[in-house]
């Protein structure tokens, strides 16, 4: 089974990032991997972390010659900032300096419920963790996986539909032209009306010392019927996307599809109709291989029953802003019980698009798990005919 | 690990659930969960084969005297109906009837997916499974679980808070005044006014031949702070649980706490401050054990950075209309591949109700396996020490 | 994932098996299960409740028309023997009659170990699940399994080998021939001669209220190369199988191949050398595909560095004696903690070539999972395909 | 739930291995790591590599002032020997020398299988990774969790018994005697008399260009009662521990206690006798905490019924002889299918002392990981509280 491990503190000296039960035979590069590791340091609304660390993935198992090969895959990335760091994180036993504790839990963050369950007076000891740098290792995973998806015409991509109150439209839009617009926009955006209200929206948070957060899309086009399982509850494919998105930091909601607004109309409006034709219309926006089957409309986001049904599969997740902001916001200290007022300098006002790509990267991540679990193998070679053979199979079904 | 396996086909001889990792000691009674086996088969909307099955539960295994024993337990849940169909779903090698096979998928359930994944030609084969009458075993196993969560004040309870574009707003009431609002409503919603609304827009569906889904609101209270996880992806606790809930038929999209509105406003105002007072303020609602910290508002649903908080936890499940209805819908039969009408007469127009007994069931086991893995322990009288010990430890923090 | 969780207590109303994971489209018959049902039921130096269950499968989800389909398959075996236990064993809430309590704990069972760990008093509470009887639903499980494997002709059996200091040396036999002789054997022995040394000794045994244990050897033929793993430790094969061998009650030791005779010789003596040929040697026993590479020494027992290498896969279990004797055993009351002879009155002397079919069970249980995650595959037709186009390639090698 | 993950090629950068689930507070220093990493280098009887690689683990996460924090933890330990092999390792896609490819398999490797499995006509993508090099992350890990042991007074130790055809016989000695001895003699055995004998066997392989093997006993003291489970098989702490043992290369036998001996003698002669005694005698070697209960004998290896009964936990592990030798062994070229001579220079005879190392590593992981399932907590503070109230539990039982 495809699985990964992730470890590293924010200050520490890396990130690290196993992956295990990746098939032999995948070519990959570091810059499949570090395309993904700058698209998730940009975007309008950042501030300064970001300029220091840029991200650059090593390989340092499981990838020979450019090609995976079979054994697990040691990803890292380095923390650049660490040299400032050593003192404050040193593993070795040391007389820890007392006054510099952090006792200060700020809300909407880990700190304080992290602090009562580990047994922690320093905060630092679960901020460190639980801060969003640790979002890093999982876009490096889920890069990889998109190597491996790509060998299969799955593409995945992401991009930004709302920005605090301001909601995007790019509806009139193919998934191609989506993708392709938000590759050029700094807020990962595809209509670019929306795009400026978005940013304006933006400047009038950090004005406020405030921060917003939005909504982001994510795609996957390609993808076969027949991924996910409906005979376990485990199995479901939505069910599992939604527990990976949902477990990325600041995220609150999920939608498969319309999602809330399936709740809102008729069932008549509701369900997509099935069509047939033995060569499929070729309009057909980003399908994946269900033999002749296709439908018009796709408000089930490509998953039915917990199955993949050959539509795109859409996603939706929801980010609050970030909780780390100017404005004054009330907590307490865990040592001393005083209440103190948690604002802080910080420049970060808006890190959707950065979380976009991680939301991407966890879809890329259970799509190729599913993927290997349907059609085993453990090489490229083994995959592409068991995978033919499916695909053949479809079309004479 | 608590973990649970169902079985059974929709019109099998049973529904079967086996629940292990359940510790010894806790008081059961069949009561129990042919309580919520009820709740599930009522509900305004609801149609003909309710009145069929009056579901009970059977204890096969685990439990003796009225107590868990910390052997699996097997519940049984008959399927009064069987008797009809034990042709139809003979396990034995016959010369099936084919022209008995449902070749004619429904759009918006699992058929076509399921059938082209599993390579049936007979829909039955998928449709037995992929059923909500499934849902009924996952109900009996959150009832279960149910009855370890009590032992320790937690207690979970959902109330419907939208039907299509209906919605509920009982927000000046308490938990513990919707919960018996809701328990009393024939739509399990605490507000009386959008009930009546709510019924209307269920009558115009089934005038129309048409169906209607909605949203339900999931709250646990008591739930210690604690539970889950920041350092792992997957112990994540809203990851968790958004996996679980989206894991139910028709559910399309999940929140924790004010999920997608948390994306649209700004960050000061979504970030619920931290507060402390050796003795707890009595009005507070719901809230379980996390020392003397306390919020004042709970926008984040109970849990921070995947970790619950000790504020009650609150899911939104959104569910999508029933697909089966009365209004046309076009498809493909699986074999001649010729399209066809898929609208068939049904007397279900709107299974919110029930959908929410399940989401509360789903919730239950999450919680409860968190519940497990925090507190260890093999029988109640250990858990019980190591709880108290638990909250002796958060008093002193 | 194939995965299988069983359920019920030894005088409880039956046993229950879920196996999912479980492909569509495998033929399964009620016969195929019965008949190693049986098999664990007998067996020379076994006593009287053997009698009294005859146990038969009933197939309650997950085949229909002989097939199955798909979902999770529930597997019960009724304990006929549970009317006369309606009262111990009642899973209502009931004044328990305490003097019913079994408070006196058998030495080399669960009863002590499992009394303290879950906080029972009445060690019934410990024996009902630990019983022997569990393993008849393992049997059940592996079974089924087998009629998976069979289709990709690998065939699991057992012999027994030793009981007590008699050795079996059937040697000069082939595996098919082993199989054969075993089969007509009431010891599961394909050594004739050392099959009437062995009874002697069982007889001798039961005049003197002791009981025997011995060894069984599981083979598996058909097994081609390539299942399990050699990249995480929790892949390799030989682990998996020796913990699944090891979990079976009254199992002290595990050998792959030769095993601890491995450890007693020179290397030169022990690895098994490479040989070629485009169209293996027909005279080879048991051998699955591996193209054309085969050896003509199986020390190995089928498995180098933790992936089958093609050779038939051999394991030998060694089995204690049974607890439960006549001879005097001391041991304590759980309540008084006074001293008591734990000697019974029983009739059974030796279980081995029962316990040797539940070796088998499991073998085959792991065989099947390790094939399914290598192969994918939702159905026999998937599956089948998908090996295929493996088998082409390891010719083409 | 405790956990590791390793990766790391034999001659790539460095082993990695990521502990998660590691409980927070549990002191840990980089010497506890180092010192069972040197004396997995040791040995009579090994060559040259051995003294190339002078293992020193590298703390990168998870440990903050010498104590766990509860993150995920990583551990390195960096491939001295790197700076020779970055063309052959090389992760860059690149043009590799055919000429250099590995195509010629060792009997008794992954080597062949393993290149079938994954679909290499180069067997060194497999042997980087299958070579015993990976144990050296292991025993990283073993050491880990021997820290988090040594906080509950758990103390894994091992010892050989067996090289070749001599056998040791320790048995005057108690368990601190023979840990005391076998610390102190280069073959890792308690018995000086042997030990001699043994290195003879060792020269003669020397000299002959043969290897030996041999059995290793794994001893934990102070394990208290109640650790792995009886009620559901993949939770019995035998069938878990074997399964550890059993994925450590070279591992072809496993026994819990006197293992393949109860299967040859009568079980009056087997089963341990229940004593009790409000304290116990103090003579008791080893034992853990189980109430006032204890046993004068230990066949069982401190496992009854799957369930650990506070006497040692007693393992043996039987290790084939290396197989890379300079006799003469036949095997076929993976490309041209041309028979050739596997035999090799090779200065290692016998790596039993090492594997030692690894199977006390392998042991000590399991048990931290039922402790942790048993006694629950986040933090040493929490899990010690658990603790003692469990082991007041037993005193009172």
């Amino acid at each position: 089974m495809l699985r990964y491990q992730t470890a590293g503190e924010s200050h520490g000296p890396q990130l690290t990032a196993i992956v295990s039960g990746f098939p032999a035979g995948v070519p990959v590069a570091p810059e499949d991997i570090n395309r993904d590791l700058a698209r998730r340091q940009k975007g309008y609304g950042r501030g300064g972390r970001m300029n220091i660390e840029k991200d650059r993935v090593q390989f340092l198992s499981g990838i020979r010659f450019g090609l995976s090969i079979g054994s697990p895959i040691t990803l890292v990335i380095p923390n650049l900032d660490f040299q400032n760091w050593q003192d404050v994180m040193s593993p070795l036993p040391a007389s820890e300096d007392i006054s510099r504790r952090v006792t200060r839990p700020r809300p909407g963050h880990a700190d304080l419920p992290g602090a009562l369950k580990y047994g922690h007076k320093d905060a630092r000891n679960i901020l460190e963790r639980s801060s969003a740098r640790e979002t890093a290792a999982r876009v490096a995973v889920g890069a990889l996986c998109k190597t491996l998806l790509k060998q299969f015409n799955i593409d995945v991509f992401s991009h930004v539909i709302r920005i605090a109150d301001v909601q995007a439209k790019p509806d009139s839009l193919s998934f191609d032209e989506i993708k392709q617009a938000a590759s050029v926009s700094d807020l990962s955006c595809a209509d670019v009306n929306a795009s400026q209200r978005m940013k304006k929206k933006i400047d009038e948070a950090k004005a406020k010392g405030d921060t917003v957060g939005g909504v982001a899309e994510i795609i996957a086009m390609g993808v076969p019927v027949g991924l996910g399982g409906v005979m376990n509850w485990e199995e479901r494919l939505d069910g599992i996307l939604a527990g990976a998105i949902m477990s990325i930091p600041s995220v609150k909601g999920v939608e498969i599809g319309i999602g809330f607004t399936a709740a809102g109309i008729f069932g008549s409006l509701v369900h997509d109709e099935i069509f047939y034709a033995p060569t499929k219309p070729k309009a057909l926006n980003g399908h994946g291989p269900s033999g002749g089957f296709y439908r018009k409309t796709n408000n089930a986001g490509g998953i039915e029953g917990g199955i993949s049904n050959g539509e795109p599969v859409v996603i939706h997740a929801a980010f609050k802003p970030i909780p780390t902001m100017m404005t004054p916001k009330r907590s307490v200290d865990l040592v001393t019980k005083e209440p103190f007022d948690a604002s802080k300098e910080r420049s970060d006002v808006c890190a959707v698009p950065a979380a976009a790509v991680v939301a991407e990267a966890m879809t890329a991540f259970i799509l190729a798990q599913a993927f290997i679990a349907k059609f085993g193998g453990d090489s490229m070679g083994e995959m592409k005919k068991n995978y033919d053979s499916y695909i053949q199979y479809l079309k004479r079904y």
